[in-house]
């Protein structure tokens, strides 16, 4: 057994509700399964090493320079080939946080400086985050909205710590992989300034968006032309799989989907998060897909026999037993949730 | 524009017959493309980080214990994994070899000893290779048979390689991924030994037998846990994709298909050989699903003229303008390569 302990892990239990992983619950859009059985009649050939179409697609759609956009096999690919070319010695996260963080971090040898998020805080790093930056910093991780919590940066904070980063030398990777489950995003991303940093990398995923979390595809977004050259010497020249080049082009034209889905999550998620508030749990501000909240030590495995699977975010450094992350799911789905945990809950 | 250049490329070459790759001729079977499929229906899920069925399947059919099994998205990915978690300081490589080799190597930062393979030794290594060998080696890499030149080593010089290895605590990453296309593969491979050499890791790939370049599949064997569990934290938890893990299963039991194609690949290419030597070309001797040979400087572009393409083999290192590599395709494509190689001769 491996130690990767994540959420959607539903090989281990199986016929449950998944709240553990955060996809979009209203499926992969049909458009996306017919690529990838279209990818089926093509991967006798290898797949294509520039995702040329992909990334023209990409470019299209988001406006920024095809030579800025480096494809990764999921997001979590594009942090360990960002570790991998910057050989960082060392590093800042504020955790709780991905894990994938710190162990591609550990993969290259890299020291790694914790700042720790408070409760009474609400999760939210504070200025004196910024403040530990300095000459020997090398690479600083932000997640906005953050995982496991959901708290939003504003963008004076992001921006700040983009200046700091800047001045110091330090690379800044942001990972905006949830912000698309944001209102107003357009207002909170930093996709518009890599030029003015080009010491920036921000990820960006597919798998949360238009739940194609099986496929693999993720991407970053940098204006430093000589980092992405490294990217792409830290990893096998085939990385992005056809299905995974054909799945993401049919996705970005998947509008529709996309607004029908973030208007019912987002609003799925205020009720969710009051819901279970009015239960008695102690929730936190969550502007994602998910909900954070605390409860009892025993909460998931009194959740799981109920059939309904939480995310126990214990293993999450800086956290301990008694915190739980829960995915907004479709309305009848956290109708069940909700139950559940009234149930459960003393 | 990146610096990798390999065979394949049909998307900067469109409308050839592509003898570059060296993907099975007889195309994907038709299960693994319904697997694909059914795939698309669950990638909504992330993909099981254990690859449990794949795992277990993978065991059934080689006889290899599940813990000695890691999969990666190509083999090139358990090439960099293998890289990465080593992190060593000298490797030792002959060359003409598959690229991925050094580049792994270099993403690393480590230096390099090329062992050059004489033309006038048909580019079979000597004891002098195991020579080279010494306590300043971390890794030694070998490919049995070997990429561009199709040589095959015997079971004695791989074993005794494979000694030196542990004498001098080297790994030996012995790439097997073409050994399918050899007669009488099983008194070559080296898979029986694992446990003798858990200083050795065999790589092995889906991609040419089943021709499924396209989804990213292949494996690396090794007795050693210590050195399994370093690859798998030297990369994100989730690197098989769910349509790579049940293309994977499909293929497996496609007994009849793999023998079917080897038997027709094996009688081609020996005639594909001869008959390139009869038209004046110098063939070496390849004993896997390609050939190897030596030609005028232009007869790369001289045959993409007439819709043929080769594998220019001049940017492999140790070797010059004039070297080609042909894949084994169709009766049919091969006489097209034939009759085109005899109008271009001159």
């Amino acid at each position: 057994m491996s130690n990767h302990v994540h959420g959607g892990d539903i090989y281990r239990y199986k016929n449950v509700m998944d709240f553990s992983s955060n996809c979009n619950p209203f499926g992969t859009p049909e458009s996306v399964k017919k690529a990838i059985c279209r990818a089926a009649e093509d991967v006798h050939n290898y797949p294509d090493v520039e995702y040329t179409r992909l990334k023209e697609k990409l470019a299209g759609e988001t406006g920024i320079p095809e030579e800025s956009i480096f494809c990764g096999n999921g997001a979590a690919e594009v942090i360990f080939c960002a570790a991998a070319a910057l050989k960082p010695k060392k590093a800042l996260i504020p955790v709780p946080a991905f894990a994938e963080y710190e162990q591609a971090l550990r993969a290259c040898g890299c020291t790694t400086d914790y700042y720790m998020l408070s409760e009474e805080k609400g999760f939210r790093p504070g200025y004196d985050f910024i403040d530990r930056i300095d000459e020997t910093t090398d690479v600083v991780f932000i997640c906005n909205p953050a995982n496991p919590t959901g708290v939003l940066l504003d963008r004076e904070f992001v921006e700040t710590t983009a200046v700091k980063c800047r001045e110091n030398g330090a690379v800044l990777i942001l990972d905006e992989c949830f912000l698309d489950f944001v209102e107003d995003k357009e207002s909170y991303t930093m996709t518009g300034l890599l030029e003015e940093y080009p010491n920036m990398l921000i990820l960006k995923a597919f798998t949360k968006l238009y739940a194609m979390a099986g496929v693999r595809l993720g991407y970053g977004l940098c204006s430093d032309k000589a980092f992405i050259e490294k990217m792409r010497d830290s990893v096998q020249p085939w990385n992005v799989s056809t299905p995974a080049q054909y799945a993401g082009i049919a996705a970005l034209d998947e509008k529709e989907y996309v607004n029908k889905s973030l208007t019912e999550i987002r609003s799925e998620r205020d009720r969710l998060r009051k819901a279970v508030e009015d239960i008695g749990f102690t929730v936190y501000q969550s502007s994602a897909n998910y909900i954070f909240f605390r409860g009892q030590k025993n909460l998931w495995e009194k959740c799981l026999a109920e059939g309904v699977m939480l995310r126990d975010c214990s293993n999450y450094r800086g956290l301990e037993k008694g915190y739980y992350r829960a995915a907004v799911r479709l309305k009848e789905e956290n109708d069940r949730l909700i139950e559940v945990l009234r149930k459960v809950k003393d």
